[in-house]
């Protein structure tokens, strides 16, 4: 109520991440404490595809925010960080982007609040992913003939790896293949590994609208 | 020489912004020169598409910045601001955006710039436009059957209008539909300016590879 300079008898929304929209009216405060009452409930459907955007985080955590800003604001429903080969950062602070994701999607107006994993090693990616999803792995080397929206099926589930600054090695791509990934190329131009995590969430929820 | 602590004989890249690469091999500095000589020249062919994006610049400059340069590393020719009735920001500073494409365009390793003009009235838009181009207008309230892609026709050149954060007035949309342009959505979410201009770039570019 201070920092927003609500009084009693305002009106604020509260949403649960889940789709759940609740129009409240403020009562009162205590220095530490805010009681509002529920005026309306509303839950809302989430889309009916599933995106999940699994990427080696920058060396700069800064792209990776950035990036978790812009696909919640386009429209993703989970974000697992990978360790790779040629990775340049094999740790993150994982709670500080689950915060960024909050902060994102109150400010897109966006009632879904995607999950967001903690780093993994690339072979526990291939060994937990689940076999009814469509998987593609985007790497430099493919060529246009594999670009993502000419190879994708229509799904309701999709799961698209994307590479450190150095790219996948040989023997990762490989093993992705192994594992059941398509491999994909996401243009014609070279893309830094957060822009491309983005190209790849807009072509994903493009191919939904898409008739 | 002195800042990226390079000596007499080491080589640098050098380009044009139209398509010129030059290998050159450093001779010596003065204080405020530096002298080389040019060991290689190649000449690269652009793409064969124009994408023109028009748009109302935001308040904040900084996400215009942003625009730039993931605009470029994605894949843009040209850049235009204009103002609308519902405009955030009558003018800008336009010699700082195009600085900041030139980076982007190094950084990048784009061998092309954009070109960027400075901003007009929506109307001067309109009435300046050619008619061999495919015009596109986005506003929030065309629906999911007028997704971009579902409409757009494939062709050599593009040009496509992106309102500002209140949208086009329905009396700009009319004017815009009168002089050719078909209105378009950019998908399922609500976006601010500047994420609605790098979807459109995405998407456009994403139209040249498609099949």
């Amino acid at each position: 109520m201070r920092v927003l300079r609500k009084k009693a008898g305002d009106q604020i929304l509260v949403l649960d991440g889940k789709g759940g929209l609740y129009t409240c009216i403020l009562k009162d405060s205590k220095p530490r404490e805010v009681r509002f009452e529920v005026e309306k409930e509303e839950q809302w459907d989430g889309p009916e595809h599933h995106i999940h955007l699994i990427i080696a985080p920058t060396k700069k955590i800064d792209r990776m925010e950035w990036l978790i800003e812009k696909s919640v604001e386009i429209g993703i429903q989970e974000i697992s960080f990978v360790r790779c080969m040629n990775s340049e950062r094999p740790q993150l602070k994982i709670d500080r982007l689950q915060k960024k994701a909050i902060s994102a999607m109150k400010q897109s107006m966006n009632l879904f609040l995607p999950r967001i994993h903690d780093i993994i090693p690339f072979q526990e990616v291939l060994t937990h992913s689940a076999d009814n999803v469509n998987k593609y792995i985007c790497h430099v080397r493919s060529g246009e003939n594999n670009f993502l929206l000419n190879v994708v099926k229509k799904g309701r589930s999709y799961q698209i790896l994307i590479g450190p600054e150095g790219d996948f090695t040989d023997k990762e791509l490989i093993q992705a293949e192994e594992h059941g990934y398509t491999p994909v190329s996401l243009g014609e131009n070279r893309l830094r590994t957060e822009t491309a995590g983005l190209v790849a969430c807009v072509l994903l929820n493009a191919l939904q609208v898409k008739n």
